[in-house]
């Protein structure tokens, strides 16, 4: 029996990884990666019961060891195919005065965002390289989800615009490198609020925020695309947002 | 009965603007623009013979009163509702060392970038505002295809780069003021050289060359977006490109 | 008697203008343009007064002959040797839903600031070329007065974006290009509100203006920079701005 | 006998940072930080010679116990004003394929740049912002040396342009949140070769190697803008580079 092709999204919780996972499942089985069970756990079970495939595992994409031992893992229990990767770990979103700010939270900016972006990166391209020369029907791609603060790097928002400008360096220097190998490797600039969870409480007026599905509507058609036609770096917001 | 829903593409030739109505036509009755029959008469015909719905129209989209008698006829033709607009004319590629450049080369670069899109989208918009209230499947869209010359201005291509560079700003405004009333407007960075017909002696090897007909696709892409989800600039260019 | 060097300065009315005359009269004679003689008078006279060179001359900069025929003037009052133009012509800045928007005013924007920023570097650049053989204290320079509507194209300002654009890809590709030959181009990103005559009535608080004369300050230190390390855009903008 | 002004610059070898130092040198007392002595020797006892005041101290700014404790002796040696500080720390130019790269590569580049210019952002911006309340000759200043890998991450660069992303989010977000309290955050790209001892065998041609000298001119005239017109970003290329 033919191998069965995945996906691997590393941070999953109750918003865009999840939808993510739910696209990219119509047609992958998908490893998905987070720090806490209990932020993949539904979406693991909700796409199993739906007749696709998941699983979760749990990993620290900032921490090389932890990432190391999760992809081994996942070797192991795909034992197949890489088409996709998406990088989709935030982290380091701390608002305050420059002054106010510790070393500490800076290094979570960075480990979530720039470590965790390059060592995810330097598991997954290997596979992708393998996938990219048996002709698969997608060229294997690898996206990272940015920010408006990759952009433009506001007051108080220090560390995380840090983290974010660094990983569109990531992203921006991977597709230069692995384009002409047949690796698509995108970046994705969310500029608004994202319609999940945690967000519900912001009144913004109606479809002031962003679809998750619609983002993962996005990262799906980008991973379509042939190697005659790559899109490396794709704005998302609100038609109402105000930029 | 009731009527269909039409999209227009100005600048169609054997290239890309074939490929976007090609694409379109899938879904709408398609009108496209070109200064020349000659250069609408294949697809139209190609179109209608697979039973779509396509006509052309000669207009010089540069031209205040061409393309003012152009729309006139179109929305008589039409009836309907306009569902997308393209504007893909190019023109101002010339490559010249500055002081020999002329004065009317500048202005031709200008006229069918600057002065067209505008005048393109002063025809198009009112039509793509009157269909946002009626609910329609995606939001009313209309596209501006720019180049890598809309980012960054070579030496010796200074007439193009000034026509992209306004055509982008035109498209980035209209997007700020049109985007809260619920139309798409997205600019197209496309990077590198398109595999059509004027292109074919080119060689810079397997799949160096952009495909328009994933030019094509990615437009139907945009135009699909909703509103919770917009992208407002996309580069699309070969996974061998240097850039 | 040597020759004097002189400088010409395109758009000078009572605010940047004339801070940029007066910096480089300290250096150079002066040749201002404008399209009334009242605009320059002042300045003119103040710098004549002041024991300086300075002369004005009425041309409309985006007009072909208006233009050759004030420089054809120029050469032969000045008889001399070129050191410095500045194209500090503005224009275009109506604020306006672009339905409402006029032809005439988008090609008010174009003549003033791409047409004309063309027009006058077609005429300064073989005088500045010329001079560069000669081994001038500083590089001759172009400097090109552009705006934040050069970077970002806002809703209801769509003509004068369009216009700074386009300057700003003419400011680029002479850059390239001149530079290998010795001449400085540069383009000034003036980013905020001036403080001139015409907004004295703009309550900001204090020090929210930009002081045109240290905008003047910064052109003579970008025309002072050795051809080892040439800056082609500079952003200006009040320590209190908010970008 | 009052206090003299000081200016601290962080990386000094034998190239931009000794010009730097003996740029500010002609107006304060200056203090170097290197990791190695030699480093900083030779221009601490040529300023000394000529009659200036400078002093070094061994300092790894990556790390944040040795560059509190290296600011501590400077307040206690320099009892004095801080007028301007230079984060001029490069580090991370390490041209690699992706997959050779070790986490230790990428963390040297981030340690540099990123982490070393906000652990010297919160040592100098608190005396900064004191010396912004005596109404200095110049605003408070702190310029923080770039490159192209700032905008654009070429392959195989990666580390570097992760760690000058990362620097150039700091230097943007500092300067929107201390603009507005007096402080003049600058960020300078530096686009080439400099002219250094390291650098003399890339023979480039003629004039194609950027003077360390003329960046230090460039630094000086950052530092001297007035709080009414201050330039946040500036590139510096030789007229002959090709970009």
């Amino acid at each position: 029996m033919p191998q069965r092709a995945w996906a691997v999204i590393a941070g999953v919780g109750s918003g865009t990884g999840s939808s993510i996972a739910r696209r990219f499942a119509k047609n992958y089985a998908v490893a998905l990666l987070s720090r806490k069970s209990s932020n993949f756990e539904p979406i693991v079970q909700e796409i199993n019961d739906a007749g696709g495939k998941a699983f979760g595992i749990n990993a620290d994409t900032s921490d090389a060891q932890s990432i190391k031992m999760a992809f081994e893992q996942l070797k192991k229990e795909t034992g197949g195919k890489l088409a996709a990767a998406v990088y989709n770990v935030g982290g380091g979103l701390v608002k305050k005065p420059f002054l106010e700010l510790k070393e500490e939270e800076l290094e979570a900016a960075w480990g979530a965002n720039g470590r965790g972006g390059f060592l995810f990166a330097q598991e997954v391209l290997p596979l992708l390289l393998a996938q990219a020369e048996t002709s698969p029907q997608y060229p294997p791609t690898l996206i990272f989800t940015g920010a408006t603060a990759a952009l433009k790097a506001s007051a108080t928002f220090l560390t995380f615009a840090a983290g974010k400008f660094a990983v569109r360096a990531i992203a921006q220097s991977l597709a230069r490198e692995f384009g002409p190998k047949g690796i698509h490797v995108a970046h994705a600039i969310i500029d608004g609020v994202i319609d999940i969870e945690k967000s519900k409480n912001f009144d913004l007026g109606p479809e002031a925020k962003i679809s998750p599905d619609a983002i993962a509507d996005a990262y799906w058609f980008l991973h379509t695309q042939p190697r005659t036609c790559f899109s490396q770096e794709i704005d998302l917001r609100p038609a109402r947002e105000k930029w």
